[in-house]
């Protein structure tokens, strides 16, 4: 990745906005800006980038080593266990009248900077950083599709193994492995929700064991070389049930036709629009009680979020999830994910397992 | 847990204070407070709780299944996807002249908030719950234990792998598929620091090859049951060389010594700087670069830290790891580390796998 260039970029972006100094405290902006990956503990690391001077990476005296150092684009500088970082990062941004800070810095932070800089106005480094994030270029999109492939390959060979008799947390656990085995870095989330669980698109998985004719949800992503992966593919044990299969069958067309949508210039409520217009058709647009999707990069979820009120318009390189859902309380619920790149040449497609709902034992 | 309890002494605290409303986002004075652990994306889960009203859990319509009801507790109320739930959060605060926030609120929340309430005055909400989640009853150090003795059998056991030939990455991922057989509900981290890698704390884990020699740091620790485990342990391969088998001892010495020294009433910082005092007769303190140790429970690091500047004076109930260590670059880093309950009758170790250096194939 060219850092520099983002560097400059975001320094563009400040100077258009007003931004005197943006704060990147351990979390995406900061691996964005410079590809450093901090620990996400209490201990302050964080990358203070002025308009003029060079970018500092100030971090804790025991995690430097850690730093790959990137003397074009930052400078390190550590503090001690008795040192207070906050006023070391403050005394860098005196003059500072306006300080975008990391939107996932904590709150305990700012109101320590807002302490120390009582004429500063805080605004969140997401107006800076988000357009520039959410526009994905080659190198991301590639990376993206490295790990969308991954956890293609794991959601097709689930279509192969027996899940009858095993439960949801033996499943969860199966696919966080299988996320390790194809070279994530780490899985993010496993959710697996079977039979009326189902119905709970976040369910937690449980002990609940799986039977014969319930529907299998799996909905997993983690991380790989920084990018997320994100898919949701339903399976159901022996037999279907025809109002699943309907119900499937309206779902699958909902997100075929919203995946059509998603064209460049297209604004980002009209792809969620467009599935529930879908769903109406079969009567089912009120059991889709959640947005069609969000933006995905360095975090699982970012913008652009695909939500009734967005009317951010689709642009080159926008990546985002395209994930209808139908849920019945008591009985079951089904949701179709993946992974799409808005493009000049139509959305494309990062994930490719099979969507059909699998029958397996 | 008594969560109503809880609850309780919590507004007990904020009337003290003059604190009008605490805000408790997905995190540990949510869970704290209500037992639930939420979802940490970007959705808005809270607990708005007034020193008069009943308290609210605001939660995702989507995500109202996974809570567990607690209706003495809390009421739930749910926000669509259509809906701004800062607004609605800020609606139940209109009133008050002091919230405080959770510490892990992301800054873009807190701003926002800030930006609905001018006349609030916003505080972390660690001066409230700190003090009481600090000090922890006889069901949390029974969780703490129970933690604890799962990482236990893992280190030891430890002792009678191969560890030669092994990378770093493929021990890491060892510890973390030994702590989800254990009964972690996640593990949070497998420090793997091998040869002269181990003399960077916080190392993260290569593709390094374990050599005949090589000293191997394993500092690993995951959540069971809401509460924490954290543990170091050293190994190192065939024959210790003599320059690591002196400053262990010291390390050795050091951390019996301020284990020791741990008890009811003693500052904080007290703890530390014993073991700086055994360190520096033997000629190592300058290499000891961290404090000594972090308060454990909820969070994998919380108060009361134990570090430099810290006068707190320990109490029962307390619970914190004592873990110096001793690094020299290029060479080895040495750690070892246990998890310690503070009680009348003086400092209790949670962790008993053997502490010596463990020669290892």
């Amino acid at each position: 990745m060219n850092y520099l260039e983002r560097v400059g970029r975001t320094r563009q972006r400040m100077e258009t906005l007003g931004v005197d100094v943006l704060l990147a405290t351990c979390g995406p902006d900061l691996t964005y800006l410079t590809g450093y990956e901090a620990i996400p503990l209490e201990r302050l690391t964080a990358l203070v980038l002025g308009r003029g001077d060079d970018p500092v990476l100030v971090v804790p005296r025991l995690e430097e080593a850690r730093v790959e150092q990137r003397p074009d684009v930052f400078t390190v500088e550590t503090w001690n266990e008795d040192e207070d970082p906050v006023e070391r990062v403050a005394a860098r941004m005196r003059s500072a009248q306006v300080v975008a800070v990391a939107d996932h810095a904590p709150a305990r932070l700012l109101l320590a900077l807002q302490g120390a800089l009582p004429r500063a106005r805080f605004i969140p480094a997401s107006l800076v950083t988000s357009p520039l994030r959410a526009t994905k270029d080659e190198a991301e999109v590639s990376l993206l599709q490295a790990a969308a492939t991954a956890v293609d390959v794991i959601a097709e060979g689930l279509r192969a193994r027996r899940l009858a008799g095993r439960t949801e947390r033996e499943i969860q656990r199966l696919l966080v492995e299988l996320m390790l085995d194809a070279g994530h870095d780490r899985a993010n989330f496993a959710i697996v929700a079977t039979g009326p669980n189902s119905a709970s698109p976040h369910h937690e998985s449980s002990d609940r064991r799986v039977n014969t004719g319930d529907v299998v949800l799996c909905d997993f992503g983690g991380t790989m070389h920084s990018y997320c992966s994100d898919i949701t593919r339903m399976f159901v044990v022996d037999a279907v049930k025809p109002e699943v299969q309907d119900a499937y069958d309206a779902l699958s067309l909902a997100q075929e036709t919203a995946f059509s949508s998603a064209t460049v210039g297209t604004p980002c409520q009209e792809v969620d629009a467009t599935a529930r217009d879908v769903l109406a058709r079969s009567d089912v647009a009120d059991r889709f009680i959640h947005r069609i999707g969000h933006g995905i990069g360095l975090e699982a979820h970012e913008d652009p979020y695909l939500v009734v009120g967005n009317e951010t318009r689709l642009a080159p390189g926008h990546s985002f999830s395209i994930e209808p859902g139908v849920y019945f309380p008591g009985r079951f619920g089904l949701r179709i994910e993946d992974i799409v790149v808005a493009d000049v040449t139509g959305p494309q497609r990062l994930n490719s397992a099979p969507r059909d709902l699998a029958v397996v034992e």
